[in-house]
């Protein structure tokens, strides 16, 4: 990967770019293998997580804020409904105004995966001492913060 | 967040967990915002950067390598050879078997992109001194590499 690395350019940083998109990989791999056990998708997943965050939200909303294009999200929404993970309800106040509720069994499939995740990082990071979980934790603080401001 | 999480589970852990789903999710957006300025999509990206690590891949390599169903990376592989970022080629020792090239516009892309990543990086993390990065690099490596083994 050397290859693609341009003199001059700040050696930290260059690390730091290449192992964030190694660690990007890696995650998105185990998220999968994690997923496979339960009878959804990643993006499906992802819904559930953004629904559980936010509360009710309209079709718009929930497009925006997976990124997805609305036409996939339909599609998304459709299978995960059928599923009984969430359900479509009128807003009260205007009903002319559709709202994605997550369900019981939406909210159970998101406990569990959390829990699997956090049984595999725990087996994964075993032998890592607590001072150095400290210094991950402070460095992906720094990570979400500054990249999270723009 | 913390409703999802079950008492005992050891704290550290559960913290890393939901700072990696963070920081996973805004490398997706911030990926996806630099590519937005490429004339490429991010599995694009990503069949790219494993054919400029790994070589000419057959087709089924690239689609283990990049966890596709072959299905979903031949429709892909169409159109990223019509944009001639890549070529097929017929192995020379074996003439049924067809490989996947990097082609002279892929690979620029890549640096074009990687290059915009690092400086995208280094502006972000302008404020952050360099003992702290080296604290991040260390970090991600820990993570990189106990993540990568299983």
């Amino acid at each position: 990967m050397l290859s693609t690395q341009p003199a001059g350019v700040d050696r930290q940083v260059a690390e730091i770019e290449e192992l964030l998109r190694a660690v990007g990989a890696i995650l998105k791999k185990r998220a999968r293998d994690i997923l496979s056990n339960f009878r959804i998708t990643p993006p499906q997943l992802d819904a559930l997580l953004v629904l559980n965050e936010h509360g009710e939200l309209t079709m718009g909303e929930l497009c925006q804020r997976l990124f997805l294009a609305c036409s996939t999200a339909t599609d998304l929404i459709d299978r995960m409904e059928r599923n009984q993970l969430i359900e479509r309800v009128r807003d009260t106040a205007d009903r002319r105004v559709i709202r994605l509720r997550l369900l019981e069994k939406g909210r159970r499939i998101i406990a569990e995966v959390l829990e699997a995740r956090r049984s595999y990082l725990s087996g994964v990071l075993g032998d890592v001492s607590p001072a150095q979980k400290e210094q991950i934790i402070q460095s992906l603080q720094i990570l979400s913060d500054r990249m999270g401001r723009g």
